[in-house]
C-alpha cells in the first residue's frame, strides 16, 4: 500500500490475526489492547510497529481496527479520540448496535462496519493465526460515515487479510449471522446441557466425532459469544422460534405408531451433503 | 487366533472397516451384501477370502458379524440358517430390537448385541478405513442368547479391531445414544431447515466452521441414521422433551429487557471445553 498505516485495538484471535497477517504482508501495524497481558504478548511477537494504548493508537493510525467484543466496541468508538480523515472498521459480530455508534461520530470521519465470517473454539493472541481468513468473506457495512475513502480502505483491507468483502445492511447481516451462528451456538450449548442433566459420565466415554463436532462451537469463548447473542437476542429469539417449531413438528412424526421420519429430511440431507465449505 | 473365521454381512462404511482391519491383522474373513455393487467391490479388493450371499456365509463362517442398518438386521436374525456354537454379533446404532429379536434365535446359538461408537457422514465400501475403530468404546450388549463363548469372541474381536469392549444393557445404550448421538442428528438436520426456510442463498456463502460442524451429521447416511432414529423413537422424543424444554427457557431469557444469557452457559462452556475426545 501507500504508507497508510492500520492500527488494532484488541489483541485476541481476531485482532492478533489480522496483525499477523498484515506484517506478513510487509504493512506496517500498531497494536493496543487494554489488557496487559495480551500486550505483553504482542511487544514480544517482533510484528507490531509500536504496541500503545488504545487513545495513543488512534492518535497514531490512519485506520483503526476495533476488534473487541460488541459493547466494547462500542465504548471505543464513543471514547476515542477520532478526527476527520479517520478510517474505522470494526469486526464485531453483530452490526446493527455497532452501525448505529459509527453513524454518531464526528462528520469527516470515515466509519464501516465489518465482520470476518471465521473463526476458531480457541482464542487469545497466542491462537492468532495469519491464514485465518482465507478465502472466506468478510462483511462490509455501510454506516452513516462511510465515505468512498472508507469504503475503499476497507476493501482493500479485506483483500490485504486473503478475504472476500461482501457488502451487506446491518440487519440482513444480523439475521443471517442469528441463522448460521448465533443458532448454531445456542443449541450446541443446549446438547450440552441435555447431557449434563442426564448426570452419567458414561455418556461423554461414549459420545463419537459426530456429537463433538455437533457440540465444538459450546467451546468458544462465552465473553464474545455470549455478548454477541445478546446483542442480537431479538434476531436469535426469532431463529429459536422457527428451531423450536421445527423440532416440535418432527418429535411429533416420532411420536406416530409405528414412529415416522419427517419426509423432508431426505431433502435435508442432500442439501447438506451438497453443501462445501 | 485359532481358526475361528469371521464373516461379514453388509460391506458398507462399517462392515468394510471391520473387514479391512481383520484382513491387515492377517486374519481370515469371508464377505456377503444383499446388493451386487459392494459384493464387486468387496471382491476386487483382494481381503477377501470369499464373497458369498448371505445364507452361504451363514453357513460358512464360525462368527457372523450383522453390519447393517437396525431392521435388515431383524430380517436377517430370522431368516439365516444358524447353527449351535455358532456365535453372531452385530453393529446396529440401537439395541433394544436387536437383543429382542437375538433372544429368539434357536438356543446354543451365541448371540451378543454391538455398536461401535465411531463413524464417518461418509458411506459405502469405498470409505471403509480398518482404522476407524481406533481407541473407541466397542459397546457390548448381553442377550438372553449370549453364551460364555461368544462373549469371549466378541471381545476379542473388538480388541482386533484396536477398540475397547465396554459392556451395558440394551436399555442404558439405547438411552444413551439417543443424546450423543440421534439427538444432535436430529438437532443438526432441524439448522438446515431453518436455514432452508430462509430461502437466502446467501446465507450459505456465509456460514463458517462453526455451522460446517455443528451440521456436519446431518450429511450422514439417511438409510443407516433414519432407521437408527425410527427404532429408537421413544427415547429420541424424550431427548427432544429435554432439549426443547431447554431452549425454551433460555428463550425467555433472551426475550427479557435487557435480554439475559442464561446462568449455565458459563459453566456448559467450560465443561465442553474441558471434554477430550
Amino acid at each position: 500500500m501507500d504508507g497508510f498505516r492500520w492500527g488494532v485495538i484488541g489483541l485476541g484471535l481476531i485482532g492478533g490475526s489480522i496483525a499477523r497477517r498484515l506484517a506478513q504482508q510487509g504493512m506496517p501495524v500498531l497494536g493496543a489492547d487494554v489488557d496487559p497481558e495480551p500486550c505483553r504478548q504482542a511487544a514480544g511477537s517482533g510484528i507490531f510497529e509500536a504496541v500503545l494504548d488504545p487513545v495513543a493508537l488512534a492518535q497514531a493510525a490512519d485506520g483503526v481496527i476495533l476488534a473487541a467484543p460488541v459493547g466494547a466496541i462500542e465504548g471505543l468508538l464513543e471514547a476515542l479520540p477520532w478526527r476527520p480523515g479517520q478510517v474505522i472498521l470494526d469486526t464485531g459480530s453483530t452490526k446493527r448496535r455497532i452501525v448505529a455508534a459509527m453513524g454518531r461520530l464526528p462528520a469527516g470521519v470515515g466509519a464501516v462496519g465489518g465482520h470476518p465470517m471465521a473463526g476458531k473454539e480457541v482464542s487469545g493472541f497466542a491462537a492468532a493465526d495469519p491464514g485465518l481468513f482465507l478465502g472466506r468473506p468478510f462483511i462490509l457495512v455501510p454506516t452513516a460515515r462511510t465515505t468512498p475513502e472508507a469504503a475503499r480502505r476497507a476493501e482493500e483491507l479485506v483483500r490485504a487479510l486473503g478475504a472476500r468483502p461482501m457488502w451487506m445492511e446491518a440487519e440482513s447481516h444480523d439475521r443471517r449471522v442469528a441463522w448460521i451462528s448465533h443458532l448454531p451456538y445456542v443449541t450446541a450449548l443446549a446438547l450440552m446441557a441435555v447431557g449434563e442433566a442426564a448426570r452419567d459420565p458414561v455418556l461423554w466415554e461414549m459420545a463419537a466425532s459426530g456429537f463433538r463436532d455437533a457440540t465444538r462451537v459450546a467451546a468458544s469463548d462465552l465473553r464474545m459469544m455470549g455478548e454477541a447473542v445478546r446483542s442480537n437476542a431479538d434476531e436469535v429469539v426469532a431463529a429459536l422460534d422457527g428451531l423450536i417449531a421445527t423440532l416440535e413438528r418432527w418429535r411429533a412424526h416420532l411420536r406416530a405408531n409405528p414412529p415416522l421420519l419427517p419426509p423432508e429430511w431426505e431433502a435435508l440431507s442432500a442439501r447438506r451433503r451438497s453443501l462445501r465449505f
